[in-house]
């Protein structure tokens, strides 16, 4: 295992050394070489879904169909297009010494990725790796191995015609054991991305001695204040419950005016019948929410702030106005989208400026959070950390920056 | 405890909103109070000393005098100065569906600082907090309690005479379970930077869930490359090796062209006797600097080679060519700073490109590798890891980004 890491540490500056020009027909090549290999894909998919009960979420998580690998190859092409975050010259001078002095992006080097069962992230992660002049090593779960070992190969196979290393791209067997040798491989591993359950987040962050970068759950609140425009308020609300409450910049607590919660709250019944959407209610709020006939209802317990549903489900939470609101966002966050609702402009200034989170929006749907919607293309995930990447981590977060001095026999006393 | 971290959570917002001018203002007048308590800074500084041996390197560390006060006062007005880092826009643009996208630079928070015996480190890190809106807890070493109570304390006066709490800047006592509580709360702190040992950052590394910004050792190499003009080379390997040897970026190996180490390895002896540079070289060199007249010569072993000596001493390597250097700097270097000597442009270029550290030099000394040198102002150290801060880790990385997102109702379906 440390010589599969040592080799891929080694082939990493193969990838480092790419033009634009030829990380790009790569990754042209690899999208080609998948929906070349689709049957074989498939075959080796099955093996995985025949080990997975019916019944079981994961097997939907796991399938692959000719749809979704035209989609992943469609995914590459998307990612070849996008610029090359590397080479940037992000400081050039001239020193008092004379010395030149710059400060470009390169790529990280080695990225390991530790992921479940979704086999696409093998694919999607390699592409965005690779694009960024980066070698990968991954590490995806057990129940996916055939499928993983099917695309790995593909990868590999193209790195190879490309006059590449096949170890610029490692697949690790799914051993428990060798998650910890990755997250102590100081020396081989630049950076470490977990992509799965909390479990497996927290599992990392814990164990790591490599830098990680957390992509972690949202705990997403949309505040309606008493100045909003309510029709206003009741699209975006819904939107960010319903419109896909699996991922993590869906809504999860509405945070309402006591004013204006008897106009507002009944608004909403509607689409949350419609959606089956289950609601969460502080004592005020749920006083009007039951008069205003809604079905799925319940007394929201402590537990149900700060809850990330991930499910038609929220909390609701009543407030005296902006000060209230901040507070409570302030202790319930896990800083990664909030929005406010109001037409008082100097309202949501001081909102957006005093709430703690990756993306804050005024009057707009918190499910915007996301690479693509903000135009840096695919993403590995959303960080929730301040460090590095903050919100969507896409490709021109893939790179580390190097300063370069060149002189001519300048020292230093 | 947790409710001091609290306090200081909750304070951050108001540095946090304090104006450019304001924050300047702010430091000068500390810069202002530090000179005017110099005799009770002094006085506290006496009862620490007292429970120190003479004997103890630790005692110089942490000694204060008026000199050493004023300087501190003037590093503190060097940071009022420095360009505020926040506020920055990194991007401003309309997106298709209308929505109004900025990512700003803002403060990251709660800086949390573990830090040995030094006691300047109190006043040097709040200033670069304070001055880039940040929060600051700081846990210092029990030899220097008492000087860092007392500085602690001018710092807070400071505060509330600007009307903001004293919760700002919270020093912790100085208790080993404090630490463990502050590398959990991950709520409350955003970045912890540990300062001192490596025992002590290899401690917080490994037991931190709060994201860490290691500011690690130093190995570093030279590289006189056959095309060297060998006084340049001289002179750049002397002053890395000499001018301070307890640095990080001072010379730890000099990596020598076999063909020219005959007539360059002689050269360095009249310096290195000068200083008593105590040197471990292998076979091939040591032959050399045996005849040359060297006589604090060792031959050396394998773990002279990868070591940090912090001191008088250095390695030498013989090597073949530049890939052979390359290899030599890729399986030794600490990433921290590597430097190569050579007229010949192409090589340097390819060992600029090929080698992965934080600085790469060019015919001059390491010893450049510095927040001031660089023109970035003061510094918390050098930091060799990839993420964020990468380098002299100044004031201009003690921000993160925040997306801030305007609409109109918008809403994604």
């Amino acid at each position: 295992m440390i010589e599969q890491l040592r080799a891929t540490h080694a082939a990493a500056a193969q990838i480092r050394r790419l033009s634009d020009a030829a990380k790009t027909k790569l990754l042209l090549q690899l999208a080609q070489a998948v929906e070349a290999a689709c049957d074989a894909i498939l075959a080796a998919n099955q093996l995985d879904l025949a080990k997975i009960d019916d019944a079981d979420p994961k097997k939907d998580r796991l399938l692959l169909n000719p749809e979704r690998i035209a989609a992943l190859a469609g995914s590459i092409r998307e990612v070849a297009a996008l610029r090359d975050p590397c080479g940037a010259v992000l400081l050039d001078k001239i020193l008092p010494n004379g010395l030149k002095l710059r400060k470009i992006s390169v790529p990280l080097g080695v990225v390991g990725i530790i992921y479940e069962s979704r086999p696409n992230v093998t694919l999607d992660v390699s592409a965005l790796c690779l694009r960024s002049g980066n070698a990968a090593v991954l590490r995806g779960g057990s129940d996916a191995l055939q499928t993983n070992r099917a695309l790995a190969a593909i990868i590999q196979d193209v790195l190879e015609q490309a006059g590449l290393s096949r170890d610029v791209v490692a697949l690790l067997p799914p051993d428990r054991e060798l998650v910890k040798d990755m997250l102590t491989a100081t020396r081989y591993i630049d950076v470490i991305i977990p992509r799965g359950s909390d479990a497996l987040i927290r599992f990392v962050r814990e164990n790591s001695l490599v830098p990680v970068i957390e992509t972690g759950a949202g705990v997403c609140h949309t505040y309606v204040h008493e100045s909003a425009d309510l029709e206003k308020a009741k699209a975006i609300v819904v939107n960010a419950k319903v419109s896909r409450p699996s991922v993590c910049n869906s809504l999860d607590t509405i945070v309402i005016d006591s004013k204006i919660a008897p106009a507002f709250l009944p608004l909403l019944r509607d689409d949350f019948e419609k959606w089956k959407v289950e609601v969460f209610a502080d004592p005020v709020a749920f006083d009007i929410l039951q008069q205003a006939g809604f079905e799925r209802l319940q007394p929201a317990s402590e537990s149900d702030f700060g809850r990330e549903f991930l499910d038609y489900k929220c909390s609701v939470k009543t407030v005296n106005g902006l000060p209230e609101a901040l507070d409570h966002i302030r202790t319930y966050s896990s800083r990664h989208s909030e929005a406010i609702v109001a037409e008082d402009t100097a309202v949501c200034r001081t909102f957006l400026e005093e709430t703690d989170a990756a993306a804050v929006f005024a009057n707009a749907s918190t499910r915007f959070t996301d690479g693509g919607m903000f135009g840096l293309g695919a993403e590995i995930g959303i960080s929730t950390q301040k460090l590095h990447a903050r919100g969507p981590f896409a490709l021109e977060k893939l790179v580390t920056e190097k300063w370069v001095v060149e002189g001519e026999g300048q020292v230093r006393w």
